[in-house]
């Protein structure tokens, strides 16, 4: 029987959600619940990776388990033998030729950044930025990512892909007043490795004004990641929605 | 040269506000800094003190420092030396008989719940309850909280004092539905160990209808800690600002 389960984490503590030995991660966190749940070695497909540091408010994955369980039992389980920075929303059956990643029509990633006092409850959480950003110069910049296109200049240079043509759907910029807080929103198809961080880095020097919201579209043709703005943090991160048929 | 701190902490990682030997505390942090900047041992009188697991948006201190140093270089230094859970807000000058303590005029606490979905980021940071509560309910009863009190169901049984009449001048109940967040704040001239806490303990009681809001009265009266509600857990519970004159 397939499974698919829809869960949010804390990257805090983990070393990224993709296992890897001796390390904490998410994958082998929930994997490792998913041996002691079924007394079998189980692969957990997600819909795919998130860095060191980065949050989810709702990843996705599927596995396939040998075993009779109910829906409700097998949530309490998988809740009960992974840390407090795992929660298992939900839990569904499926098809058995469903998969996590390649079905996945969509994906949403929102990051927040303080531009308030620093605030320690909230250091893991957004990116403590504390100086004026020009929000309506970010906006600009931002709707000039939506569409398809080669973002080379925004992919991480260790990771090099054949095809780094991605599609933005839609963006969206927030600001909370009352709380300082900016939130940026990103729709798509689907992302390169730092691909919205490195974004994010290039929106905050256009907020400092030390780039033009216009120079957008040169940066993506130019296909040179040395053009573009830094990596920003991870802990401003958020996975927040993986959108199936 | 006595000088007036104001600082937020979150207190997930301390063993509370108050220095205690071999333990990690605020009060230990901010000591040590102020050890490191001064070459001398000082001492840090707060506006009170914070349980583990509490936080503080707006705690303050005095102390007496002699060396010549600017705010700037004080506040930077103290900022420096501390971890990055303690943020020290605003260093000023005070007179030499000012005490945050004796002088401080009114105190503001807040407690955050969750009724919605368990949210890993933020468990250490609000009560996750997870079910609903009646919210008038809940308005109702702490309305019977306002005024001047004897305050002992609402103590702590360890912590005797002589005198437990305490006045809470302002009580207020907001929720998010967007977040699904209840937070309650209260607005007194000074607070019992655990007092609020208690007070949310049996707060939460009333909103899931184990208790009548109308018997608040009732409980204060009896003047006995068994017949209220529980102590409702650290990590919801924030020191919002201490008013002076």
């Amino acid at each position: 029987m397939r499974y698919l389960i829809t869960f949010s984490y804390d990257g805090t503590n983990f070393n990224g959600y993709q296992k890897q030995p001796n390390l904490r991660t998410v994958q082998g966190e929930i994997e490792e619940a998913l041996k002691r749940i079924s007394n079998k070695k189980v692969d957990l497909q997600s819909s795919g990776r998130t860095d060191a540091g980065v949050h989810a408010i709702s990843q996705t994955a599927h596995f396939d388990l040998d075993m009779i369980i109910t829906l409700y039992k097998l949530k309490t389980a998988l809740n009960g033998y992974t840390g407090e920075d795992i929660y298992i929303k939900n839990v569904k059956e499926i098809d058995d030729n469903f998969h996590a990643r390649y079905m996945a029509k969509k994906k949403e990633y929102i990051y927040k950044i303080n531009i308030g006092e620093y605030n320690p409850v909230e250091r893991n959480y957004v990116y403590q930025y504390n100086k004026q950003l020009d929000i309506l110069e970010i906006k600009k910049a931002l709707k000039l990512f939506e569409g398809t296109h080669d973002f080379t200049s925004f992919s991480c240079k260790e990771d090099l892909k054949e095809d780094n043509i991605r599609t933005i759907l839609k963006t969206k910029v927030n600001y909370n007043k009352n709380c300082n807080m900016i939130t940026i929103s990103f729709i798509g198809t689907g992302f390169l490795k730092y691909q919205v961080r490195n974004m994010i880095g290039t929106l905050i020097e256009v907020g400092e004004h030390k780039r033009n919201s216009i120079d957008i579209p040169k940066l993506l043709e130019l296909c040179d990641r040395n053009c573009a703005g830094i990596t920003a943090k991870p802990e401003g991160l958020y996975l927040k929605e993986v959108y199936y048929k």
